[in-house]
């Protein structure tokens, strides 16, 4: 079921005798060896030979190296070289660090830098609040890992993990123009993890926590909102928590059911799970059961983990004991962030009529999409193949420009409630549907959306702490 | 004696009755109160009024109030507002993080993020050193503070620091294409901020230590060579040593004497000075003497601090015990790093035929070069407002861009010492003359010269290293 994909493209540079028929004769090759041709080049051309370019999409490094073998074994055809386009892109980064001002004569050099900076450094030691205006901090966000949960590669360290945070600072600033730098650290302490944040904080207007393993990235995350004055997001938990709510509004629309009334299972329970249920709550969820390796967490279960604990608190009111399998029976929603191929089609068919999958383990879903669809009224997947893709990218974006642009001290759930809120709007009645609960990750749309709707709370939230404090003078 | 600067350019909107003699009236009085004109910009016109954009460079921000005052002071004229340059510059910062690569479509997205990364990811775990490769790493250096030493600020924090860093980066790329981030440590705990540097490196190919207050900054960056396998340098120790010694370097030819004959008075005896001394002695200067507030260091004192120590046990070899002033009789060469208007022209003329003066305070030098130069035969400072400016800028950018060019694990004198050496070279035999022994800071032959040398240093350090490891594994 594996599709040739852009994530494994190779360009081969192939030496053929000159014909007519060179170039058909290669791309009928790699078709028949299961390749997605994307382009044929000619490089050079001799009276006897082609040297051709061919690019395409291919499944997996394995079967690249097939599909070599595959043009070799042509008469007269060599491959002169292969290279891989995925591995290419990335060579030196894919960030810069650029000046927006101009340094080309002397007098440029006396504003932006000696003497003329000092009177900025004297403005801003003066006056703490400036460097919001008169420095980076305004607009930049530090994006923090450890490097112990990435992807789904589990904890290949800091290094393995800087492509990633490097694609996250390119999205940042393609999708909502906020400034992104990739904090990989050298460290598994948590005390020394929040340490260095908090020693890093000046240059920065928030901090976007990423792929740090559970349970440290609770700790992490709580500790830093409560000793830093810049707002903290953990975007494996809350980024997907908005966007798993968004969807679900939007899905809830299409089945023509009410969040407070719907029964919704959630398989998985750390980072993503956890937050999913706070905020689907927050939202006037009222029946959520989460699971977990051993089956439902219930009130009767304590075992150590404080944030097992609270959602065995604070769901199952009816108490239910049972296997995810169970506990799927007459369901309205499945939500899944554990691992792929849990369930079957057969489970998802004894949910309740008009039911929601979003089976989010990645890359293999819970469930088989296509066989969950044939009985689930809308399907959701973290794939990008599939309808409905679930992508935080929808999310951080739109987020932090909101934050920033209110000078936001801190993330309240709310800010993250009426994100999710603004994402679902951005598909208007006229373009909703089951394969369309979610807009898509270029709709330019949604960051604006967002940022607007966390602005406007973020500006809200600042006013009443702003009340408060003068309240508190007063009495 | 202070002149109008561009580090302090004011633009004062300003309503005057139309006339023929509008703005030359405002030019007149601008002039008069001592600004320098800049240009006249008509922003507004009626019939009976012009709003005219005064742009003017002034001494200092209270000289900036009178040049307002004069022209209120004129009959039917009003200044509505004034802005100054150097502020209206800094807003929102001087830096930006950019994408090299297009994330504009689902296959950019596949490639240069999810699912593509992840094999690049991967590829690093498996295999650090490519890391170099496939990231940032091999072109981006941290700029680190905890701002405890900012410019001739004094210990103003971080936050305060973060113009000054912003500065710096925008240097980097301007002038050497290193992509550079400021650091700014909300610490000062000497442990702390080795610890966190070394939590930081995965990212970085180097580290520029920058305004750390001594002796601090001294343990800091020893430990930090000692513990990172990325080159570490501290700018204000070994970036000022370079450009001394290449001004030096030249000074001695237009005087035609010999480092190894000369005697030379070193004022400051702190980070900039001992880097200094060290590397005038690593050039072959067999005369030094290390003057500290108290007077010429000595191998009879003994104070604990080590830093010092070394300069008393490795200068000074006829145990000279007198005062800077008694010192400076019959010297050769005067470099002050120490503080301003400490000398006289008189003490200055006491010093050998052909004197060479550095006074490298700042703002104000050790001497004033007027009147030094009186009987000095080569003077320079740290002011872009005289001839012969020792600037870090001519060293740093050139020297990380062969740093990271040569994947350098260590920064050694003797790469310190090529720098120096090419910065002076890059001043031909026709172009030396008592007012250019170091080429100017937009000189683009310099950045390229330095990278070079400090490559081909590094490449050669690192063969030898690789050479000593295979003997020790064979022997």
């Amino acid at each position: 079921m594996a599709m040739p994909s852009p994530s494994y493209t190779i360009t081969m540079r192939v030496e053929v005798p000159a014909s007519q028929r060179a170039t058909s004769m290669l791309v009928a090759a790699v078709a028949e060896a299961g390749g997605a041709v994307m382009g044929v080049d000619i490089a050079h051309s001799t009276t006897t030979k082609l040297v051709v370019d061919v690019t395409c999409d291919t499944v997996d490094a394995e079967h690249g190296d097939r599909i070599v073998e595959a043009l070799n074994a042509l008469e007269g055809v060599r491959v002169l070289k292969m290279s891989d386009s995925t591995f290419l892109l990335h060579l030196g980064g894919k960030i810069e660090v650029n000046a927006k001002v101009p340094l080309k004569t002397r007098r440029d050099l006396s504003r932006a830098y000696t003497p003329g900076v000092a009177r900025v450094c004297l403005a801003i030691a003066e006056k703490p609040e400036d460097a919001r205006r008169l420095t980076i901090k305004r607009n930049t966000v530090a994006v923090v890992t450890d490097g112990t949960a990435v992807l789904g590669l589990g904890d290949i360290g800091p290094a393995a993990a800087l492509p990633v945070m490097e694609g996250k600072a390119a999205l940042f600033k393609q999708f909502a123009n906020v400034d992104a730098w990739p904090v990989c650290l050298d460290t598994k302490d948590t005390e020394e993890i929040i340490g260095i944040v908090k020693a890093l904080a000046p240059v920065y207007g928030g901090v976007n926590l990423e792929d740090i393993s559970a349970p440290r990235c609770f700790e992490i995350e709580a500790r830093l909102r409560e000793e830093l004055d810049i707002p903290v997001f953990h975007d494996d938990q809350h980024g997907t928590a908005i966007v798993v709510l968004a969807a679900l509004l939007n899905a809830l629309r299409v089945v023509d059911k009410k969040m407070e009334d719907v029964r919704i299972v959630v398989s998985g329970v750390g980072a993503a799970g956890s937050a999913i249920i706070k905020l689907l709550k927050a939202q006037g969820a009222r029946h959520i059961v989460g699971f977990g390796r051993q089956g439902a967490l219930h009130r009767g279960e304590v075992n150590g983990d404080e944030y097992r604990n609270w959602i065995a608190q604070h769901t199952n009111e009816e108490g239910f004991t049972g296997s995810l399998q169970e506990g799927l029976v007459g369901a309205d929603v499945f939500i899944g962030v554990s691992a792929g191929n849990i369930l079957t089609g057969a489970d998802v068919a004894r949910m309740a009529e008009g039911a929601i999958v979003f089976a989010l383990a990645n890359p293999t879903p819970e469930v088989d999409p296509i066989e969950a669809g044939e009985t689930a009224a809308v399907v959701a997947t973290g794939r990008s193949d599939y309808p409905n893709q679930i992508n935080n990218v929808l999310a951080f974006p739109g987020l932090f420009r909101g934050l920033l642009d209110a000078g936001a001290s801190y993330i309240s759930d709310e800010m993250l409630r009426v994100a999710a809120v603004a994402i679902a709007e951005v598909v208007s009645a006229e373009e909703l549907n089951s394969a369309f609960v979610i807009p898509g990750v270029f709709d330019h749309r949604v960051a604006e959306a967002v940022a607007e709707a966390v602005r406007a709370e973020a500006e809200k939230y600042l006013a009443e702490q702003a009340g408060a404090a003068e309240e508190a003078v007063t009495a």
